[in-house]
This record gives C-alpha cells, sequence and structure tokens, in this order.
C-alpha cells in the first residue's frame, strides 16, 4: 500500500530527500523561539523532524498538521537535514492544552498522574519505545517458536472451572451461569499438546490479586508455550533458553535504544531448590534478588516442593516432595515459571483426588494417550520492565488493570 | 534446541534417511491387518508413517510410542518409505478406548458430538489442518502489517463500560464493582494511534449473543487494525486487501492442502450501500449471500446508513444519512467490518449527546489532537470457515463458547 497521504515522507526518510519538496504530516511535538527564527518539532511515527519558521507561530502543542517544505541540510539538526520554507495545514487542534509537557526529555510526573493521562503520555518518545519493547519481544518469541516446529493456538478465556485453584479467580455472569476469566492457558495447551506435540500462545490471563504491588496485575499478557516428547523439565528449560534469547534479539533488531539488553548464555545456569538455602516452600522476592546477585542475571531454579506447586505437576523421580518444575529469574525477579507435567490418566485420577467431574474436557486429552510434556509461561510485562529498569511493572503494560484502576 | 528424544526423526523426514536404523515418536492412528503382517500407521506432528509389524500387535489406537526401526523404500507407502523391524517402547497408554475413529479419512459423528469430544477429535489430520489455517492466518496478518509500518498492541480486555453498546456484553464482578468483558479493542486501538499512527492486535474479543447460529459465537478472535492520516475509508480498504492478500499467501505457504484458496485481485470491487438494492439499514445475510453471487467472492459494500453504525463512524460528507464506513463480503458472508472513525473531540461530545463521562478515557486521545483515521476488524473464526467450506463457524473454532456450551 502506498502512504495514504500522497507522498508523505516520514522523519526517518528525511535526509534521503535533501533539495527536494515534500509533505510530512505528525504532531507538533516542541517549539523553540530564538528571536528572528522559530525551531518547531514535528513528531511522527518514526521519530522527530525540525522544521525553521519564521515567527510568529501560533499553532500549539500537539496539533496535528500535514506540512509541506524543502529539506536542507543541517549540521545541527536532527538527522541532519531540516525543512525551510514551511506551509502547513492543520488536522485538527487540540481541544486544551495538554496536561503532560510532552517535549521534556522525561515526563516528571509521578507514576499515577501518568496512568490518569496514559493516552497522551504514551506518546512521549521514551513512553512509546517501552511498548515497543513489548512488541519486539512477543514477536521474537513467535519466531523463535515457529523456527522450532511449534504452532500457535487461541483458547478460551472464558472458563466453566478455575485453572489453578478457586482463589484469585475473576466470576463472571455467562448466560446466567457462573464462569471464569482463565487464570492462563495451562489446561488447554496440554491438551493441544496431544493435536501438534508443540504449541504456543499470546495473549492476557487474568488474577484477581487482592494485594497491589509493583509486580501484579489484574491482567496481564502471558507468553504461554507447551512441549511433547520431552525427558523431563530440563528439555522444558532449554526451549526457555532459546525462547528468551530469540526475544533479546528481536528487540535489538527493532527497539534497541529503550532496552538494556542482557546477552543470554548458551546454556542458564541452574541449582536445585535444595541449594537455595531457602527455609519455606517458595521463594521469597527478596530470595529471588539474593539468587541473581549470587549466581547472575539469569539462574533457573528448579526442583520446588511440590506443596507449592499445582496438582498437575511431575513429581521429582525419588524425591517426591520435590518437583520437575522450575522458575526462571532474570535481573532479581521470576520471569518464568514451567515444569513436567503429568501425562498419565491415572495420575491425574490420583492428583485429583477423585474428583474429576469439574475437568472433564481437560482429563480426555490424558484419557486418551498423551505423550510426557511440560511447558512455560513468561509473563510479557514483567520481561519487559526488567529490559527498560521499569521499578513497577505499571511502567510497561498498556493501560493497567488493579484493585483500585479500571481506567483508562 | 535439538529434538528432545536424541535422534527422532520426524515423519516428514523419514525419506531422507532410508537404509539408517531411526527412532520415531507418536500416536498410533490406524492398523491394518493382512495375514502375515500389519501395517500400524504411527501419527506425529508432522503427518503419517508406516510400520511395518509381524502379527500380532496388541497395541491400541492412540497409544502413544516411541519406536525404533530401519528405513526401508516401499513405493505404495505414504512418502514412499517405511519402517521395518520396529522395536516399540510405550510412552502412554489410552485409559479407554477413543470414542472416535480418527482412522477415518473424515469424522462422520455430529458436530455437537465433535464439539463435546474435541480434545480428540482436533488430532484427526482433518480436523488439525483447520487450526493450521487459522495459524497461518494470523501470522500472515501480522506480517503484512508490520511490513507496512503497524505495530502490535495488547489492550485491556476489562472494561468500565461497553464499547458498542450495553446490549450483548459480558458483565464481571470486578473486585466489588461492575465491570465488562471488551466486545472489541475499538476505543484502545483508536487511541493508541495518537501514539504509533498504525496499529494491530490479534486477541479475543466477546458477545454475549442471544441466539445461537452458525456465524457467531460468545468469544472470538479479532484481527484488528487502525491507521492515522488517511483521506478517507477508500485508504483503510487498501489495508484490508493487503491484509487478506497477505493471509492468503501466508495459508498457501503453511498449510496449502487444507484451504481452497481465492486470489485477491490487486483492487477488490467496491459499491455503496444505497446500490445494493437493500431497502433496509443493513445487509441481510440473504443479501450478503446475492452481493457475492452478483459481484463475485469479493466485495466491498460501503457507505452503511448511519442508522446501523456505531456513534464514532464518520459520516459521509454531503451525506450524512450515509457514513465512511464499509463491510467486506467473501464467499457470501461479511469477515470484515471497517471504516473511517471522528478525529475531533467536539465531534465526539455532539455524538455522544454530551454524555461523555463513560468515555472519559477514550475521549483524551481526541482532546490532545488525532489524525484523520479509520480501522477495521476481521474476525479469525469465520474467516477461516470461508477457506475450509465450513458451514458453522465452530468447525474452525478452538473449543468454541456460545450460550450453551462453556465446556470443553
Amino acid at each position: 500500500m502506498e502512504e495514504v497521504i500522497r507522498m508523505r515522507v516520514l522523519s526517518s526518510e528525511l535526509s534521503a530527500h535533501a533539495g527536494e519538496r515534500v509533505t510530512m504530516a505528525g504532531w507538533l511535538h516542541a517549539k523553540r523561539e530564538l528571536g528572528s527564527v522559530t525551531f518547531v518539532v514535528l513528531r511522527d511515527r518514526a521519530g522527530m523532524a525540525q522544521v525553521v519558521v519564521e515567527p510568529p507561530f501560533e499553532l500549539s502543542a500537539e496539533t496535528v498538521v500535514e506540512v509541506e517544505g524543502v529539506v536542507v541540510a543541517a549540521e545541527q539538526a536532527p538527522g541532519g537535514v531540516e525543512l525551510h520554507e514551511p506551509s502547513f495545514r492543520v488536522l485538527a487542534e487540540p481541544a486544551e492544552p495538554p496536561p503532560l509537557e510532552l517535549r521534556r526529555p522525561e515526563l516528571k510526573e509521578s507514576l499515577p498522574v501518568l496512568l490518569d493521562h496514559a493516552p497522551l503520555a504514551w506518546r512521549h518518545p521514551r513512553e512509546r519505545a517501552k511498548l515497543e519493547v513489548l512488541a519486539a519481544s512477543v514477536a521474537g518469541f513467535r519466531r523463535t517458536l515457529d523456527g522450532l516446529g511449534f504452532t500457535e493456538i487461541c483458547t478460551p478465556k472464558i472458563v466453566a472451572s478455575a485453572t489453578e485453584s478457586g482463589a484469585n479467580v475473576f466470576r463472571l455472569d455467562y448466560f446466567g451461569r457462573p464462569a471464569f476469566l482463565a487464570q492462563s492457558p495451562q489446561f488447554y495447551k496440554q491438551t493441544m499438546v496431544g493435536v501438534f506435540e508443540r504449541v504456543y500462545e499470546t495473549g492476557k490471563v487474568w488474577r484477581a490479586e487482592p494485594h497491589e504491588t509493583g509486580r501484579h496485575l489484574a491482567e496481564y499478557t502471558s507468553l504461554d508455550a507447551e512441549l511433547g516428547f520431552i525427558g523431563d523439565h530440563f528439555d522444558v528449560m532449554a526451549v526457555v533458553r532459546d525462547a528468551v534469547a530469540g526475544m533479546v534479539e528481536s528487540v535489538r533488531e527493532r527497539a534497541p535504544q529503550a532496552a538494556d539488553l542482557p546477552e543470554v548464555p548458551p546454556e542458564i545456569p541452574w541449582l536445585h531448590f535444595s541449594e537455595t538455602g531457602v527455609d519455606d516452600v517458595d521463594l521469597a522476592p527478596a530470595d529471588e534478588r539474593r539468587l541473581c546477585e549470587q549466581h547472575g542475571e539469569w539462574v533457573f531454579v528448579t526442583g520446588f516442593p511440590a506443596a507449592k506447586r499445582p496438582f498437575y505437576t511431575h513429581p521429582e523421580p525419588g524425591r517426591p516432595e520435590y518437583t520437575n518444575s522450575f522458575d526462571l529469574l532474570f535481573r532479581g525477579i521470576e520471569i518464568v515459571t514451567g515444569g513436567q507435567r503429568l501425562h498419565r490418566y491415572e495420575d491425574y485420577v490420583s492428583a485429583l483426588g477423585g474428583e474429576t467431574a469439574p475437568y472433564e474436557g481437560y482429563l480426555q486429552a490424558f484419557k486418551y494417550g498423551m505423550p510426557p510434556h511440560g511447558g512455560f509461561a513468561l509473563g510479557l510485562e514483567r520481561w519487559a520492565g526488567r529490559l527498560v529498569g521499569a521499578k513497577n511493572i505499571r511502567e510497561t503494560t498498556l493501560f493497567p488493570r488493579d484493585r483500585s484502576r479500571l481506567t483508562p
């Protein structure tokens, strides 16, 4: 498709048009008045361009314009060129002055203020770049798994029973019956191992988190994968390693300026839960920070105690108080949870204590033959938060949802 | 990553290993006893392989096995090779005989029976291929829009107000407050035009459809796009054309056997609603069928009456009883809806009759400068249904949801 404004030139393409008369379009991002001349910065989806205007210049910030002018080389302009002899056509004027000053190098407002004004705040180049990290990460995840023979699936989000437990689940009126929002695609991705062996899904999941923390949300994007014919959870961890490496590579290609990108070692170091020195059945946030200080920015913890893992988790052979499960810690926080699952029908019946009725659909998969399998889930917004150095997961979430926030 | 069963060979790779001893893995799909010899068909994620076994062979359908044997050229075998001298290792046995005979060329059961047994039914090669059409279509959509400078977004699905209207919306208990499941990402994708100019999203949307028809579901996958700096809806239609062409191309590359693939003309023909001969404010299913019979398998209908389009729809200049909107009909059914949107804040205030309070977040985008823009949404399952010749949208939906169906 052609650019819809005929012959529109993007800011990133401007330097290739030196000496030509071109049409650009975008938002008035900033202006700087220097006596006899005014420098106007135009923002478009590709970046910024400088326009040299004779005063007076009355258009205000965030006015949407089309501007025609001559491209002139100018060493001090961004990209080495600027637009001279401009004529502006206003496409839309703001109804009132924006409450955030997008022209500043960084927005200085507090997080709650930025979240209240998110439709505007995301326009800031630094904020926008965080969303590019999200998009590039998902693209890298899909590309890596496509290359490993995985098939993408779209599983139901309205479900008849809570996935992991009855707690923290959103309840919904489904044509007069109760139903729930899926806390994960867990049951369905396992089921689909019976069809495709290797599947992934990128989609929203929901947790009715009763507490507000900087690392939890009521709605987030989960990157899920599941694969059959594994030996144990170490085969899943090898896929996790390739997935995060592919995500880092994709961010490097598509949004390098926003992120502090790590090296991903060919094999990520790991230690067993029993070697962590943790005197409990799960890691606390302080443990996660300490383990990364001790072992580097990437570390797998394997063999979590069975007490804290869901019923479908495969026990550790010979030590059933532990499981064939893992978390991946990255820069002091858990970003991936995974493991090997039970695959025999009778093991599910036993793990559920015979209470199979709510799981009838799910259990069909195991009733009719399932290979040894396992999988993992990565929280996209938390991952991106680590890459951009966010203190709060809301900084890398497009319109976050939590106990107190349902808009914008 | 290496295949997790070391040296596992997939059915699609078998012919490259003639004369070698290899290990395969998969499900026992079928067996055929011919006196002194039994032919066993092994199904894996890549296809089928034939294994020649000396009777008796006692393993039953859907047993999961690893099998080692020698690859021998055999003209009549699928792929021109078969496995001889096999030794089987059982990885999992079905707990009971499957209620569907997957070995048949087609499943003969009625749709409700297949849906009740979906975890098993999707294993059938013909059924599975439909899901490959879905996956390939989404991949083609993303690839096309990535190439046109669009950015992927993940917008909230729990929302404070119904998108299009108060009807047909699922209501949910959000920490003690009412909230809704998004009927579309409409408000958010428009908002994000202010950030990225061009955005897309592939995700679930929900409609509490009171009727059960073969073309509606309570939950489906919507492929959404929105772009700024357009002239009018014809610029959006040009993107729609490229998107469907890219989707067809992707299916041709990745899942050609399952679909009857159309040619996509460089420009899809269109006619205005006033030229359709329809004496109402919207098209009925019979009109959609008739228009495709008259104009070909692809046809745009533009200029729908304002009475049936949502409040954010841009009126047709000079004829405000019509709108700058369109539907794309494909093989007798509407698969895409789109149009140009209002972009000036005062036009929204007026379209909402001053009742702006429930839309405060959304309206921020327009308050602070938005370019002329428009977009579209394509229903993935309905699209795939047209490609594979499905009579009912449930045939191309992974675990459908409707008034009477909440499992599996």
